[in-house]
């Protein structure tokens, strides 16, 4: 089987890592890769890092018009928030299924989307059949999605270092810390002042300590884990690096006798792209990097649990989940395209 | 005044440092600078980047006999833990004071020096005598100190961020937690494969999760800042970042209403380098990079405060508060070679 | 078919590399890697970024004594200098074929290899028979081999960036130039003080200037390209990144009208792993990252040539090359294993 | 004395170097700094690294008509081209001097910087009385200009390393090469894609191969070097890290037994901020980070020699060398202000 697939803002980040994964993916062919600005350009003029696979060096931009979305059976959305929900009801009506990575389709509540992202929601009624497309706790609802919100980055590091914890009902959830640290690329592919090099490398820096898009998304997906009222201190840091999510969480623990090394291994015992490591390892960012593997260090301490969390964001963090979640929406093996081993050193 | 200066142990980066600030300080003069290792070699040779000065291109490393460290005022050292408590009593002894920017002028029981280093302590009697360097706590003693006991990295940010709070007993004070980030040079200038370019660069990762020399060093000093009952979550992450500390510090309020960012301007007004930033903005550690500035942002959130700490881990965690301890020790004013700008970028 | 594979010597980042290819290669089966200092160790312990691949999590290092070297079809030697000569006869007598990424089997002439690598070499009369395998040049002789000398990280690049030039006669062949930079990888995964972060970091440097082993390599593979003498002045630099070597190359034209552009697109038109940009675009590290491809452009000026080679170290120059050696030397495509995009950013 | 210095155009990398240096300058005081676009904005509010300087936390920029630069001494233009060559005229009349760190003042034909910045020279009579001020070559002349155009940055480091050969007609001066890697402050403060951290970073690349703007400007000064005809081949690369220039200097030799390293030790031997290292010695950027100091070395090779070549680009390249002209156009001590040691590690 080979899924036709539209890609719909190819220019960032996430676009080029879709890129990346899709033609190197058995089972998937893209059909059409959009740019308003950059129609015509051929996808390896733009990214000379894709200079030479077959597929790729044929593929040009086109724009949105040109763009024959609805003969897809899979539209990506690597877009600004906003791009998606303008688009989706018009191919759902052509039958194609929709991964958005941007935040459209995240948040279930639309007032909520309008006050972090300062736009009415266009669609509404569609929020409540999209699926939050986080697989180690959604994966049947994925399976038969339409519309999949792809997670953001930091939620999915965050969320699935609480989760084991907060199903099980072992932490005081409305006391839960996440200190967070992000490589740059989360910032997207634009020129902004505050991320050229001089300004970033060597040095370390939090920003978003007043409130970050990500903390509603984060808070939402935490409250479906537990009937426990749920509060999250969230600090989100720019770590000097390319790639990469490290999360540092604390909880206090309601029960300080619990295994919970045994707890987090049961959990995803069967996770194909969860590692839970030996109890005394702590993980590193590198060991993730380009790949589509979370990897988790727990750490007791007197009355609490410290989680250590890492991803790649833009894989696991963003285009590798997006893949998976295509996986799960077409009945392809989850792992499809996806196994290829972190890049250490 | 030209206070003579020795310095034992200076091939480090810590030894490196002091040499690049003494050399420029007005009141000091390089008496003699040892290294077993490298006897002989000429403090240029060693470190090209001092290549020029007049006075260090004379300046060669001795044997510690050859030295004669009983003719100075004062002397720095700059080696591992466990060398200047061998030499502490023959220098008081000939009416040498003493800062020693290892641990052994710390930890105030020798029980918890010998638990945490490994070795008996030599001289438990001078302990007491000792004056823990952080001016900004200690200023008086210090200025009438024999011993200064200069203190760690991120003891010196986790201890001022939480300084202002335990003073004022508006914090929950066993349930502090410090989310601290260290850059490279804070592990020391020696080869050991976890350090080497490729296994750290563009990666973050934690360590001594499991329990890290500082912490009783905090804890200690934290102690003394408050009658209640203290407990501290420490957790030290690696940055790609040569010089540098960011501490994140999370406390719960014990008044909600308090007004933790006058608390803080007011606290540090007449500090000379602790800069108090205002409301709204957060730091990064290249704002104080090679400089002995320490600078603290607050932020509140619901019941609760986050502190966010930077300092240059060389200077103001290690060198700089050295030199800042020698001004007070020898009523110099205290600023006196410590106020040249960070280099940024 | 499924080859069976050992590897000598796998904790070093070329041999952490040759695991995550061959590991990921549709005709390879790891039988054994050797270490003696870490025989029993699992590779996942060793590299955590490896860890969930099926294959690997099984595979432990044995001591050589252990390994059942002689049962593999061909053995990878990630080995200091040395290593692979001491082996060879006995491998080759019982019809395993070797792959040498040290320089054992670089040099042709036992004289220079003492010269440089400072020991006598153990096989001389095997040097004739082993093969350089730079596939853009001998290919044919390589998929006739039984031991091949994979070229340095260094050679690669000079070679192919030179290769069109003096196959045609067009350059002053006594008067090259190749500056050269290179990432830290290059280096090895070995502790040396030069080699941590803060001594390499926001920085760069030059290295070898008096004599560095690739040079004689060099100088052999391209007096091979040409009847004219050759001299060429090579000055390596040290770069502040993982991966990457960037050979910038000078050369006076014999010819000033010859058409350089075409002539390199000419060169290389069938070669998988050689692609010679558009004229007018130059090549960065990055857009190779991961990757075994080399990419080339030519520059114009006044009597003479510049040449901007990029390629990955440690693929192209080294694991990446050795597992194209492989597929040629069992008959299998030149690229299986080896088409994975690279990673970008 | 304390001069009036005024500054136009503080907000980008050479602006905030030269406030770093003027506001530590004894004879220096920071009379205005102009910036049309912040102008009320302090400059610690601009720069928090400044932050705590009693005379830069009292200084806001203002705009230039607000900016009384007719009252100051010396104006130093850290703008783009085309702004000093403006008011020129205007400030001569009102006897003030100006050192420009753009290119207004630096290429003596007035066609040749057309060609370059692509528009007319606003004083083309001035150009003749304008002095380059390079004081290793032109230190009388600096001494009476009114008007300096201050050296670009690869400049700077290529005519000092190819000066001693050059005067001693030592070299074939129509065939020499610039083989030059620049830090990423060099292409400035300002928002574009190509220098966002995740484009630069872990990453090496080469631009401008085909011309670039301080190639006239270098071969103008090599000219009044000699009397031969010189061309050169510049090739400028980008290194991921801030500051820096590292210059690799190929030349051949027209007396293979002349002693360059003596030559260059006896040419530099009075220059307070030109440091020759001893034979066999190699420089790296780091050994001169935020100094104003140039460290050469020379290495010869049959027929030829290497020269290496490290400086700051901010310092030595720009606002270090534009304070060393500002001393020796107003009879200070040459090294006033500019003697502060190298920031290492």
């Amino acid at each position: 089987m080979k899924l036709k697939v539209g890609l719909v803002g190819g220019t960032g980040y996430t676009g080029v890592e879709l890129l990346r994964l899709l033609a190197q993916h058995p089972n998937a062919a893209l059909h059409c890769i959009t740019s308003r600005k950059d129609a015509g350009t051929s996808a390896t003029d733009f990214f000379p890092s894709l200079r030479g696979h077959p597929a790729l060096d044929k593929l040009a931009f086109c724009t949105p018009d040109e763009a024959r979305l609805t003969e897809c059976d899979v539209v990506f959305f690597a877009t600004p928030h906003g791009v998606a929900m303008s688009q989706a009801e018009a191919l759902l009506a052509a039958n194609v299924k929709i991964i958005d990575l941007a935040a459209d389709f995240r948040l279930q509540d639309p007032a909520e989307f309008e006050r972090w992202y300062k736009m009415p929601h266009a669609c509404p009624h569609l929020l409540k059949e999209a699926v939050y497309g986080l697989p180690e706790v959604n994966r049947a609802a994925i399976r038969q999605a339409r519309i999949v919100g792809n997670p953001g980055c930091y939620p999915t590091a965050v969320q699935l270092g609480f989760l084991p914890l907060l199903e099980a009902n072992l932490v005081v959830a409305d006391a839960l810390i996440a200190d967070c640290k992000s490589g740059v690329s989360g910032a997207g592919r634009t020129a902004e002042l505050s991320k050229i090099f001089p300004e970033v490398t060597d040095s370390f820096a939090a920003y978003g300590v007043a409130g970050h898009r990500h903390h509603p998304e984060i808070e939402q997906g935490l409250r479906r884990m537990t009937r426990a009222p749920v509060q999250l201190t969230f600090t989100p840091h720019l770590v000097p690096m390319i790639r990469g999510i490290f999360a540092t969480l604390y909880a206090t623990l309601t029960d300080d006798a619990a295994d919970v090394q045994a707890l987090f291994e049961r959990r995803y015992a069967d996770e194909p792209f969860v590692d839970v490591l030996p109890a005394g390892r702590l993980p590193d960012t590198r060991s993730v990097r380009a790949s589509n593997m979370v990897r988790i260090a727990v750490a007791r301490r007197p009355r609490g649990v410290t989680v250590l969390v890492v991803e790649d964001n833009l894989v696991k963090g963003a285009a590798g989940q997006a893949v998976q979640n295509m996986n799960l929406m077409f009945g392809l093996p989850e792992t499809t395209g996806l196994t290829a081993l972190p890049i250490s050193p």
